[in-house]
This record gives C-alpha cells, sequence and structure tokens, in this order.
C-alpha cells in the first residue's frame, strides 16, 4: 500500500475527476436532452480521458443516474442553507415556497425530467432511475416538511406537502417552453394563503 | 373537375388515411418514445405508403404536432360525452375530475409529454409545438370551466381550475415510471374537498 499523503491526493482526484462527470452530465441533459447526451459528449466536456470516465461509470445508466442523484444531494443541501438564511415570522412559508418553485423550475428538474422520460421506454435506465425515483421523492418531501418547520402528525400536514410538490412538478412541466413565471407567480400567491390556513397548528 | 360522387369518397378516404397516421403516430409516441418514433415505423404500423405518408405530413414535426391536435381534439369530445353522462348534484364535480386524472394519466398526456421534452431542444418541434401548447393548454382550461359547471367571473373559480389542472399535469408525471394510483387517489380526495369550498357559488 502507499503511504497516506500519496493516497489521499488520489482519493481527491478521483472525487474532483467524477463531480466534473457528474456536472457535465447534467450540464448536457439541459443543453441536448437524453438522446444527444452521449457519454462521449459528457467525457470531452468534463475534460476527461474516456477510461477515466469508462471506469467511473461504465454505462450511460450509470453516468445519468449518478449525475442527477449528485446534484440532487447537492440542491437539497443548497435549499435547507438557503432556507436557514430566512427570517422567521409570518413571511417564512411564502419565501420555501419561492425556493421550491426555483427548484422545480431549473437545471436539476429540467435534467431530472429527461431521464424519466427517457425511462419510460428505455428499459436500462428505468432499471437504475426507479428506485432513484423512490429516494430523491421521499427525500423532498422531507426536506419541504423541514423547510416548512411542520409537523406531518398533524392532520392534513402531509397531504398539503404532498400537494405542493405535485403541483410544483405540474408547474415546472408548464415551464419548459415558455417563460411561465407571471402565471405561476399569481398561482403560488393564492396557493400560499391556502397552505397558510392549511398547515396553521 | 371530377363530379362530386368521386370527389367525396376520394376525400374520406383521404381522411380516413390521415386518422390512421395520426392515430399510429400516438402509438408510437407512447410505446417507443420521440427518438423511436420515426415517419417509417408510423407509415408501416399504419399501413399508409410513405407516399402517401409524406403527402399529407412532410415532415416529422407536422406529424406529431397533427397526431396530438387531433388527439386533443378527440378526448375533448369524449369527456364533455362523458360528463354530460354525469348525474348532477355534490358527487359531480368529483367524477369530473376523476375524468381528468384519467385522462392526465393516459396516452394522450404520455404522447403530448414527449413532444414537450424533445421539443425543448429541437427548434423546429418547439416551433411548431408552442402555439399547440397555447392553444391545448386554454381548451383544457375551458373545457375543465364547462364540465366542472361553474362561473370563471366568480372571484377565486380561475385560479382554482388553475391549479388543478397544475396538480393533474404534476400527478401525471409522477404516474410515468410506477403505478401512482393509490397515492393519486387520496391526494385527490382531498382536492375535491378544497375545489368544493373554492367552487361553492
Amino acid at each position: 500500500m502507499p503511504p497516506a499523503s500519496t493516497r489521499v491526493p488520489q482519493q481527491e482526484r478521483s472525487r474532483a475527476t467524477q463531480t466534473r462527470l457528474l456536472e457535465a452530465t447534467v450540464e448536457c441533459l439541459v443543453e441536448h436532452g437524453w438522446a444527444g447526451t452521449t457519454t462521449t459528449v459528457v467525457a470531452a466536456r468534463a475534460g476527461v480521458s474516456r477510461g477515466a470516465q469508462l471506469h467511473h461509470y461504465p454505462t450511460k445508466a450509470a453516468l445519468v443516474t449518478a449525475a442527477v442523484t449528485h446534484l440532487a444531494d447537492r440542491r437539497a443541501g443548497e435549499l435547507r442553507a438557503e432556507a436557514e438564511a430566512l427570517p422567521a415570522g409570518p413571511q417564512r412559508l411564502d419565501r420555501v415556497i419561492d425556493l421550491l418553485a426555483a427548484a422545480f423550475t431549473g437545471p436539476l428538474f429540467v435534467a431530472a425530467l429527461e431521464l424519466w422520460v427517457a425511462a419510460r421506454t428505455d428499459r436500462e435506465l428505468r432499471e437504475a432511475l426507479v428506485p432513484l425515483e423512490a429516494r430523491v421523492g421521499r427525500e423532498m418531501h422531507r426536506l419541504t416538511v423541514a423547510l416548512l418547520g411542520v409537523d406531518e402528525r398533524s392532520p392534513g400536514v402531509r397531504e398539503a406537502v404532498q400537494a405542493t410538490l405535485d403541483l410544483l412538478r405540474g408547474l415546472g412541466v408548464a415551464n419548459l417552453l415558455n417563460d411561465d413565471s407571471s402565471r405561476r407567480t399569481a398561482l403560488l400567491n393564492t396557493w400560499k394563503r391556502h397552505l397558510t390556513t392549511q398547515l396553521a397548528p
């Protein structure tokens, strides 16, 4: 075994290579869609050799699911940090909904939607994605409960959080081809008032 | 000009050919996705010659947008007929939401979603689809108002109808890779009670 001082930089280089590949993958999905995202294009964009790429992610399905997992984890961390910076008080719920709406219209949502739709007709991708979708769904729900600072054991809270996420997913799709932001803002203003009532302790 | 008796059957044959092509297109989109839907595969599936197909729909973008328009119009007609058969009374709203939820998890929704997502990164398709998306969106809204038998001039009605359609779109996406029906049914039961209050005159 090499001494620790050599091993650690190697692991770090390896992690840095992985991160570059995963971020290039999401950028590719956003820019070129599922069909235009090839492992070759991603390796070139990340500045990583084909050999190194295949070593870390042997298939396109492995690469794209790792990419969405990586970005979902990072985005969840960012949302927590942004929500922690929010002031307490009656405006907090509104700002949390704004943060979530931004997430559901951002690059991670677009990349994930490319994968969900492609996975419908691609068995290998579907097998890799179904457990990931379940995990991301559960974590998004848990994160929303935490950001809103609500107690899921109170009646109606779980349903209100679920409906919020389903509504935001629908609004994300409505924003795919057009800037739907003014309609979305008006609709979410109504939704915020509804949620405030639903989530009142 | 040929006599009317010859012209009419020709027009009918032409319409029948178009209908077969459009229905084969939607079936292809559902089965093989956007990338797997080629004009050759569609012509073969419809039992229509390549020449006849190119005569009616010269490009893939023309074919798929005509297919989604055709199916959206047909589905709207079916929804109207199904809704007319519903009994009046307090259960009516619940049944209308059930009809709409079925539409948002059916083949038309899946085919349309394939197109919306592909159009993000395909300029020719996007140019054909953006006006269609706007039209289908407006008609779906108008149809929902009609099926629910509500008056859009009443305060809150327009927003409640919009939120319902955005929520159903989100639920449609959640159903892409998994049968999400039991979660959806529970969520929509809560939503029906909320809507009943929102839409009360």
